[in-house]
């Protein structure tokens, strides 16, 4: 095993680094894997432009990434699941196992989590890094490294579309057609949804939905009212969706959503964009329309992974740039400016 | 049978009247009643007052009325369901029962639903009514009438308690000690709830509230934050709730609300108060915490009888006013002043 | 319109007929349709050959046909969801409407269903005929009428899916590769399951099941204990199917189907084989297996028309023999004898 | 703390001795208890005088006792929700916390599962026992240790109730009025059941039911067909009951509950019984009743403290008999022989 472990530390705003650091041990139930591929997520931009996210502060110098794959180097003495040289997509949350949401089957609710790449947790953009051993995923032979790291991402799109219930049969409308759009769009397809119906205000992006699946796409500006949209969304379907992603999180597209969905239907919230917002709650609440929130993913790597493993889906077609762990600096100055309208950025760990 | 058919009409704001009709004839699937009880909704104080609800206007003169019991005077032919002599309570709303909606078990989002004195439709306060069969309730000989005019109401607590599951062992909060707070928490404890707190900004309907079974009862004032009373129903409670019943529907008891409930739990909006409402969104979604409506009630007759014919509940405590058909001008005073602090005011049709 | 009313109206065992009838009026909820096409069911071949199904006894001549399309030639006065030309798929049974089933969302279960050509009730094999308008579903454009008559048999494989909770990622066995087998593998890879395993005795029909991708195809034996298949099961899906559908019904496929299926997954009962069967129930509650039964259908003719419509179906490669509604004595010989292995007959009831 | 450690060991058939064991240390995430009570359980006396049950089977000498609570005696170093002091009921199985059956909220079917006094597990029928933290649940003050002790068997007839879907106004029969059929009829009770009918060959154990809530109890021979037992079941409850508990696991009564059950309701498998039955289950399946099975419980210790910590249900009166430790060979030779009719038998581990 390489002694190098070059590792992406941020250190404060606009200060990310690249450095070695050791090669940590595996705990009892941990593997220590030789990473694969980490890709950027809009967090990591965040962090290293604002420093925090909510309550959650970069106060010490914290190691990037959390949608990432990589193989198996060492295994900790308790782990089964895992032996050497297996390949796995690593789900960056950690929960305690013993509180009442991790017996019931929402670990993701859990208050002790620890999740890569949120303050103070390190993430794992380096060469080498240690995970709990059932929170890593075997990947079939089939499926690369690349195709495990999307599963972050993916899972995302699979939890919102499994809160929204998505079914065969469904009408989803997706606010926005940014990464979350997307892989809301790949899932809800894969879910049995009869239609998907995308809407953005950029028609590159609409672009992306429709190879992403969407059976509709509508270019939408800001002036136009929610009722307008809502109009133009039922004329397109031939009746209400009965469920939708909003992938934006902002009063007007909630608006849009909350006017669009049909009675009885589910408003899902998946996008973070305003913390405060003024809706007409009352009248989405007298057409029984649910609105439902997502906080990352519970039980959805393996949904995911089936997704990916059975060829229903083509996660890679969101990767629009490659970098080495060498270029990372290079890979996160793409990411923060948007050159070259960058979806998926994938850095490669080691070169082998 | 009394050639008698009196009836309270309102013709227009402030402009109620009690004049004679014609008895009506019972089409083929429906029954003639001969009204028992009818019990005083705020919307029919609303209609009285402001002429409409939303666009629900009053424009021509309507007949009042729609929480109501009665007993068979004549069957349609096709009835089989019911016969003369049978004393049943009347579910107001009649839905189409061929759309999706009707078919799918949510009948009470059917487009062409016909609700009693939901203009233009008229309700049933008079001596003589006719109603969808299928949409009448047989009472048990134990029954009185004025407890399956009382089917109304708590069929719209049953109906909030199931939307938000509440079920063995929930911890419930309900927000606003009115009449329909009154019925969420008798639900709430027939379904199993462990506890209820029930919360008010007056100590008269919290004694109600007690008597209706909420185990810990929490008076407030306009001054307090949402986190300062989320924190009292905390401690009252010992941990936060799982399931919330806002029966008031303002920005504020909304905020309060979802700060307070649980993550993972459940927040229904009952009350109606304000069209659009300003509130921390992002931060309940990200605590997937479920938001739902609820529309009158779909189903929840049944549940409602079997919980007062179970003597599990005892409904007729709400009843705090009583008044023949003739005093009915009085009735509606009482209501629209709130003279004697009226909780249900209810009317009786006939004197036999 | 032609006075030809050809019909085909079964007098007893074997006693088949093609004779003319008069062609009907619809009443003021139904629509008269001008047949287009329909497929003949196992059940349609029961009763020419035994005259009863259970304690369904063909005691009066009865017209055939349940499978079925056709265009409306006249509607009812009361009809407002088609119109003169719109071309229909025909949901066989028609509830009551009214009671607590019907009301709650499982009108499959009502009591008073009227099934076509379930005694005492006629069908539709004929070239006009009447039915509720509510019960037919309009087809776009580019949909088939015989693709319309095949959503009644797909109808019960998207049932049969529901009931088993078929969703992204399940591993679905399928016990049988008849018919019914056949629209439970489209239906549940349409629902996003990840893997379909199919068993069967016979080569043939495993080849059409992996047309209607199954992802894998076992061919089994009557020797084989229940636990030997099992096995082969879980060794070709790498774990074990937590959604088992058996469209066979005898007590050697519900032990193969208890003895496979994951713990805490579910079990199906869609064929109809045994009434009576001797199976480990102990050993497959302890393990938390549902078993479910389905009967028919029920809200599914729009989830069927959904897959059939968005293409994510080839429900029309089914169908192996065609013939004309004047041959169908010749159809119904085909079906009896199964010369050229017919998998779904289709009868062609006009020729324009 | 006492030295002494007396326990009662199973060493073979009808070998069961009193001997003085080693105080245990508690591991890091466990707790050390002084025991308080222990009740007796059919599966204790099944061990006892079978020495196995199915594939479980006592080859190494095995403490006794599963329905336990305690009071901590030290804890761990990682133990964060119990402190010394706390008297504490004991969920007697820990679950791995890692595969997907815990995760996903179903630990009670997790394969790693330890189980007290399941062989080789050792139990707690001794002074002193170590268990881990978090599958010990903290009693309120007033909740004794004896109410503690029976939420185990509690918590079966609440995991019952929950899988069989008991709500407000479900008419639920149970059949069979031992232990389990008596903690079915609290539990369905305390969730809503607006009518429990129980039924059992003796009138004896039908008194207890009645006690526990039952609203018509029905004592019926062996001689009656399934089919007049459920039409008394019928006629008692003036319809079909929605859910039916088996609480005895044969043959004929599973037929009398599948009979009895309403269409589209659920029958759940409670009793442990024959292993291989002769039912009707094509009958069972077209009326689409779902059969349920249950395993133990999950989730329920909470729930079933709830209940008995709000006083919805008085769980104590189902001891029957109390016995100290010393006087263990007594008390299971009273359970062996029912002399005095026990239902439940509580031991007494510490005098203090």
């Amino acid at each position: 095993m390489a002694a190098d472990n070059l590792t992406a530390v941020l250190y404060k705003i606009d200060d990310l680094r690249l450095e070695n650091r050791n090669i940590p041990t595996p705990k009892d139930d941990e593997v220590l894997l030789k990473m694969g591929n980490v890709g950027i997520c809009g967090s990591d931009v965040h962090y290293l432009c604002h420093g925090r996210i909510a309550d959650f502060v970069v106060r010490e110098p914290m190691i990037m990434g959390h949608e990432a794959a990589g193989t198996v180097a060492k295994v900790g003495k308790n782990v089964k699941n895992l032996k050497v040289g297996d390949r796995v997509a690593i789900e960056p949350g950690v929960a305690c196992r013993t509180c009442s949401f991790c017996k019931e089957g929402q670990y993701n609710l859990c208050p002790e989590m620890i999740f890569c790449a949120t303050p103070p947790v390190h993430g794992n953009l380096s060469r080498y890094y240690c995970h709990a051993a059932d929170f890593c995923f075997k990947l079939p032979d089939h499926v690369s490294l690349e195709e495990g790291a999307l599963l972050e991402p993916l899972s995302v799109g699979v939890h919102a579309c499994r809160r929204a219930g998505v079914t065969l049969g469904s009408q989803v409308l997706v606010l926005g057609a940014g990464p979350i759009g997307l892989v809301s769009t790949l899932s809800a397809k894969a879910m049995g949804a009869s239609k998907v119906v995308c809407i953005d205000l950029l028609e590159d992006r609409l672009k992306l939905a429709k190879n992403c699946g969407a059976d509709v796409t509508l270019k939408i500006t800001r002036e136009e009212s929610p009722a307008a949209v809502a109009k133009r969304v039922e004329d397109a379907l031939g009746e209400k969706p009965d469920k939708t992603l909003d992938c934006t999180g902002y009063s007007n597209t909630i608006n849009i959503g909350l006017e669009a969905t049909k009675s009885g239907g589910t408003f899902v919230l998946v996008g973070m964009g305003q913390n405060e917002v003024t809706i007409p709650l009352l009248a989405a609440s007298i057409r029984e329309i649910d609105i439902r929130g997502v906080f990352r993913y519970c039980n959805d790597y393996p949904l995911a992974l089936a997704m990916v493993a059975s060829g229903k889906v083509n996660v890679k077609q969101l990767i629009t740039h490659r970098f080495e762990l060498e270029e990372t600096l290079k890979a996160f100055e793409t990411a923060k400016t948007g050159a070259g309208n960058p979806v998926k950025i994938m850095i490669r760990c080691n070169k082998d």
